[in-house]
């Protein structure tokens, strides 16, 4: 499928209805002479298509595309639901989302609508159903790009149609108010419903605090009816669009699980990538441990995880600002190649900026695409056309993968759970924040793995080590499968604080770690948080120290299949077991009693023998991210320096450099934001 | 009565409704194994009597009873108004408090109810009628909770129903406009009302400001309408409950007279002790100057001036914590003993723990019982069977009083405008931390005295001195009361801005301090707030030098009757009268021209020569509270150490460890949290 | 015209209907006694004569009036129409302005009526035009201010009457929707509006954020709002009024075309001044570069540029402090002169103290007058006693100006565009601070001049330099007038950012700076802000380095008539153009890439030899402000001590004092906050 795995591409984004049309068709002679092949269009015009209700026009995007063949310019479609017309929100204002104290969100900006209100569902059918049907057949099109950046702007919705929508969720999916009443725990503080109409989505409450049990359907809720949008969207796009046309959408939001939109109603994600947030003039921080822009290679990473090869729809091109907030400055000399050659490195191969022209009305005037208001040449535009050559010489990276022998499973019940726990939010981030970075600067590729029911052995065999450090709800399912990950001669760590949910969120009666216990071969007879007097606390496994962070369970074995390797150096619970090990077939799982911390991360793959496993090839500094992409036995070696000053490389075996043909071997300088694409020779 | 005066007791907090029937009976057991001896259950279970709207039904607790009385197990029954159902608020959505913008709080957290709507009144006063009826003369009952910690979540009440009762309120107050409109000087900004139906509780207003005396009596109309509340249940259950069966309700919230609430409605008060929330992961403060967890002695000093013996109805018995907020570490080894002697030293006969078995559903799953989810035995009830031991060896303190020299007064008007008055508020709050920790630090125990219209001259006199900062509404009343107790020989210490409002918190057109003025014998021609550029101001007392804080008032004495004492040292009034005595009778008063601080406490404590009343017998260090009980001719002195680490402490005269028995004189070393309960000899 | 130019003249600010009938007469003695010769009343004072609605009754103030006229005191008349009476506003709360979510704001403070609602503007009509027909011939009235404080408390209305209007604003400006949609970009995330009824003045959106080009034009309809209203008072006033009675209104607000709405209604503006908002206890910060009550120097430039001769309705004459919020010191001695001072200095001859005795009801019960509760004598009323007669020795500068050689050209588009923007408000906000801090403390005078359509070629020609920072906004035919002001030898200094918007706040697709390029000579093929990781940016101007700040635009000369003359010393932009300059006719046009720091404001005023122009006449310290005021051929030097500590001056030529007749030479000292006004001879 183009886009993917036959070669590494170049587009734009590109608004028609934001220009005369006497500037179309030197734009997009442009943009091919800059080695631009794609463009994506049409995604905030609705009103070009259905100015007014019922009446439809397809003139405009016709003579685009007319322009766009005889210019032999690939197009992705967009459909304009993001964006509902003024007469349509005016006219039905029960197609607004609301916030929680019912306070509907207007016309003016962008993603205003709700997913549940039935005359949006028919009229976003129908406009997408007419483009579909008009336009699907045209020979420019590649693909089509479902909405924009699903669940951006709000992930939470509280429209009547909202309310509505989750009382059927419910309904159908407990089918009596006496399992509701179960599932969430109602017998506290005397919740109990004894009416399927005293159900709503979560509303204002005193102390901001509703049931738990509630909010975590809640938020399963939002992402079916954002997930249900889609798929209608794709299932009509499916009747019209030509044989080989993918469908899409773009980018990564809360309270959405991708990956089952992505089985359901895509051909594959792409991502919206803008590195720049990280120099946000309100937003910028050097304080130790931030990893700017790098953090992206975190984003690139969960995409990848959804589509192992994917595209990037929106590409930073310049700088971002809206005129309501974000100062970010215009990219230095080489960072756009930088930010494009990280999404490579993670595994796009299509690439397509933001935008082509700097767009010069609305709230995204500071949000800068290649060209500046003028249109005239300038230094990004040059750059671009320097990556196209670039591409070209390393085409053949095209349909590779990203190598990574590390994994760290996530799972959307345990995202979502805390988000609305704290206790178990403050452990989650505390841990991922600590394994990205401590993965990042050891040089030690890793992949997210989402664990759910399509989730086999065979997806899990080819890590040596996965993490998976605070499963609050753990099933009995995923306990068998991690056994048998195990089993077969894999190693897990898990964190603290597992298992202590049941898949509703209510906490288990039983001994911790609950259905871990017998697997893990451990015992919580205490535990507490980490108290705010409490000076560090050190882990000593077995001679070696790290850090403990946020938690510290009291670890016993269950019986001697398991050991205890690491002990606390602190507090009253000094001496107590902090870790334990215990061989399960040809693998090992440990529990740790804590979250982790950039040093405990460290020894774990150090101590598992997983760290820098490209370290034979090169020595790299910190400062820089090493990526291997990899085809049957073809290797292509990304290394990425992301600072303002040169970074210096020892090749360990000779490579060949793919945009110079050199052989690398030895000490080799990168230059400030400098890329090296290497074919390990 | 039961509870108060006979023995110590100890408690716990039972949810029959949480479990299954199977464990009730088991549990039981184990509390009565463990010492407790009292449950108080029901008071969030509205719906296992009426599950239906006016369909009632009593098997439930029935048959807990039942087993109770075969269990002999004491029961506290609570009415369960604080959680209406959801069948109640879904049907009558008037029955629920707003905010001040008008949005009402919905069913899902608790206290979502507001008091003065007809159909809840009526509601609640019927479940409480059913309940006392029915459950009223069952012999395990020894008293009842009405409803649970009034005014906690919310103390501000604007609902419809709040709008219409605040009018009938202020009619009944003023009875005419005119009067209303002299009260709240409606002449100001043109705020005269000229029609009944004009007067609203307060509502948003530009620049959130409304006219300071209708808020004051809108903090009056709360308090007024939660006591009305309350002592219609009060009212109820006393028309059915056993001879000697006690009623009392929980905790210490705002905008409400306790006192009056307690005369009207209650035997006597319960407090809800929590210390550990000093230790909560993000409220926590290592700042100089935290007194952290013996923040919770001013407030049990608060309880005690309302019943000067009372019980704990929840006692900190582990980490807290909701899923929303709140994250605490798991109290230390020795802390669950340390809190509950805090609470016996302050004067508690009646310890109840929060909670039998932590929660294991809905927002309060981190707010841990003694056991934890499983029910195994852990740490915190072996340290709770500790407890009992203790109990049992100290039990002839049960009745008891708490034993100081020093009042602090306050009152409710003064308190409430202190609230809405942020000139006032300041040096509130400066005075009142300053004294507390200054007190707490150098072993002068204090009581709190409130001040209101059945306060006697024999009600004062045991106390050498009366610290009275800030009263900036004072009448002629009170005025005259407080000369009694100088007359008798009383020293009142006066801190500035005082008198210069009358009960209607409107500025009088007096030479300040107003009625005070003659008594205290001193004139303020001049005063500021100390301006933020000047530096530190020092008042010399007779040589002896004390930091000032907040305000200068510039003093002159009236007369000859009083002398200038104490003197500013910097800015432009420095010379000036900063500190007045005058003798009056057999006693003096002071006036003080700004706010207390630690030092200027001192000193004050040190002239007046009430500084450490109990340094005969032990030299104690600050870090450590010491505490005495006295009952005719016998004293128990409690040392209680809050560190981690060990304390030491010198006695100076023999007295008997009554957990040991054994005799203590000269060096001791309490450990970390440690506590000594001793017999003076 | 009185209160202008005849004389220096003292008022103050009185509510009869605070005070019995009986203290008017002794009041009025005593203010005639201090040296104050006029009242302002009744602007809160709504229900005095209309108790009812259509129910007059003028007894009240005829009573006041009468005492007036036989105490010869002079009164400036207040149209109540800030505070509405209770009945209005219960009976028609379309009368209340709204937050953005629609929730009215209440009765209780003040301002909180909208100026577009029919019935209000109704009611309102009718008071003014009672009271101006009941009272205009009144001989003690010499002036009328209309309302109060216009735009204090909110500038922002969302009421139904004002969506109402803003559609018909913009229906009247814009004449067909075609012509809209083009004004505002409505292109832009499918925002094109198809009936008028879609139109609405901002309302909620998701991020908060709305069409810029709409909110730039709902801050000019605010404008036009509130000037309509006080035009409608103005015209009906005129019909009524004594012949030179004159028409003003007090205070400098947000979104108010105050030059306008003076041109169009008022004879001259008066000013409220509180500079001591700088001591307020939350407040205030001692940071370096914080110019604390100096500020208020800014405010009165401001006041100066719309009335070059002024009065001050409210002049600071006691602590400020409302019982919600803002605590504040009295004033020291000296500063309520140093105050008044700083006021004459800039141009006032009117000087009205707020208020005669401090309100002792209400929100503003610490908003201190010059009198305390109690009326007693004090050292405030003391020092204006004493004003009174410095005002008597110098009463010959009444109707001098204010001189100025430097300007500072503001424009309401500018301003407005600055608050809705942020990329523009950080540039503004940087260079507004560093130009007025610079200026002050290298004592430069400056005026600001207000660029609106009424500008012309002579009223710059007296400005050697004139600075205009950011004009985002920059049209024709403003390019042209300032053109025309280089080309008779005026130096102007553009900063980055110029003219790539047009009026509606569209960036224009040209190369920048657009309009300005071809005369400013420059042009900007590049720019960005200034990285957060880019350190300190140093411009190099020929040999003298200064600062950079927030942005840099990378500058080049467009043909041979301009030059570079300073390039940057950081970054990827290190040596490009940071300075041009290019001879215009007899003039100069600077262009600087950046924003304004304190120090390269310093850099421009000593290089374009400005600075300091009154060098000659005397050395004095940075701390003190040094001001001229000048009528024909006198001059008048004001030297003003913010500090509380003296500050030393050195005249080098002789003047005289005119409070004491000395001849000053050499060094002179001057007390804490001390005074100098000194006629240069």
């Amino acid at each position: 499928m183009i886009l993917r795995g036959d070669r590494l591409i170049l587009g734009t984004c590109y608004y028609p209805e934001h220009w005369t049309e006497t500037m179309w068709r030197d734009d997009l002679k442009r943009m091919k002479d800059t080695g631009i092949e794609v463009v994506r269009i049409a995604e905030f015009a609705w009103n070009k298509i259905e100015p007014r209700e019922g009446n439809f026009n397809y003139d405009f995007f016709d003579r685009f595309l007319d322009i766009a063949e005889e210019e032999n310019m690939k197009v992705i479609m967009g459909t304009p639901t993001a964006t509902p017309p003024a007469w349509l929100t005016e006219k039905y204002p029960e197609a607004l989302n609301a916030d929680k104290d019912g306070n509907l969100f207007y016309h003016g900006a962008r993603r205003h609508y709700n997913y549940n209100s039935p005359v949006y569902q028919e009229l976003s059918a129908r406009i997408v159903e007419k483009m579909a049907e008009h336009y699907g057949k045209r020979p420019c099109i590649i693909g089509w790009q479902i909405d924009n950046e699903v669940n951006c702007e709000n992930d939470e919705f509280y429209s009547e149609s909202d309310h509505q929508a989750f009382r059927k969720f419910v309904q159908d999916k407990y089918g009596s108010l006496e399992a509701l009443n179960e599932a969430w725990g109602t017998v506290f503080w005397n919740q109990t419903y004894t009416d399927w109409k005293e159900i709503h989505a979560p509303r204002k409450t005193c102390s901001d605090s509703t049931n738990p049990h509630e909010v975590l359907d809640y938020f399963r809720f939002v992402s079916y009816s954002a997930r249900s949008f889609v798929k209608r969207q794709s299932d009509i796009i499916k009747k019209y669009k030509k044989q080989g046309d993918f469908i899409t959408t773009n980018g990564l939001f809360g309270n959405l699980d991708s990956h089952r939109m992505n089985r359901e109603s895509l051909d594959f994600i792409t991502y919206d990538s803008y590195p720049n947030f990280a120099y946000c003039l309100d937003a910028y921080s050097d304080k130790p441990g931030n990893m700017k822009d790098r953090k992206w290679s975190r984003n690139l990473s969960m995409t990848r995880s959804i589509s192992p090869v994917f595209g990037i729809m929106e590409q930073q091109s310049g700088a971002n600002g809206w005129n309501t907030r974000m100062e970010a400055p215009t990219p230095r000399p080489g960072q756009i190649t930088l930010w494009t050659m990280q999404s490579v490195a993670h595994g796009a191969d299509y690439i397509s900026y933001f935008r082509w022209r700097t767009c010069t009305v609305g709230t995204e005037i500071y949000w800068h695409g290649i060209l500046d208001y003028s249109g005239r040449d300038n230094r990004r535009i040059r750059e671009i056309r320097e990556i196209h050559k670039k591409f070209e010489k390393m085409k053949k990276i095209a349909g590779s993968h990203y190598e990574a022998k590390v994994g760290m499973i996530k799972d959307y019940d345990n995202t979502w759970d805390s988000q609305l726990d704290v206790w178990h939010g403050r452990l989650e981030k505390q841990s991922q924040k600590a394994f990205f970075e401590t993965a990042q600067l050891t040089h030690t590729p890793f992949d997210y793995v989402n664990l759910d029911e399509t989730v086999t052995e065979d997806d899990l065999k080819g890590y040596k080590v996965l993490f998976y450090p605070h499963a609050a709800i753990m099933t009995q399912e995923q306990t068998e499968l991690l056994k048998k990950y195990v089993e077969n001669g894999g190693v897990l760590v898990l964190g603290c604080r597992n298992a202590y949910k049941n898949i509703n969120g209510k906490c288990v009666m039983e001994n911790l770690p609950g259905v871990l216990a017998d697997f893990a071969g451990v015992d919580i007879p205490e535990y507490t948080a980490i108290a705010p007097d409490t000076e560090k606390v050190i882990v000593n496994w077995e001679g070696t120290e790290m850090e403990a962070a946020v938690f510290a369970e009291q670890l016993d074995t269950l019986d001697d299949t398991s050991q205890i390797v690491g002990t606390y150096g602190s507090d009253y619970y000094k001496g107590t077991g902090a870790l334990t090990r215990k061989a399960v077939g040809k693998g090992e799982v440990y529990y740790y009693g804590s979250a982790y911390t950039a040093d405990s991360v460290r020894v774990f793959l150090e101590k598992l023998d997983v760290i820098e496993p490209f370290g034979n090839l090169a020595e790299v500094p910190e400062t820089c991210e090493i990526a291997m992409r990899t085809k049957n036995e073809e290797k292509y070696l990304f290394i990425l320096n992301y600072e303002k000053t040169p970074a210096s490389v020892k090749f360990l075996k000779p490579m060949k450099d793919l945009w110079t043909d050199n052989t690398l071997i030895g000490e080799v300088e990168l230059e400030p934001y400098g890329v090296l694409v290497a074919e390990v020779l």
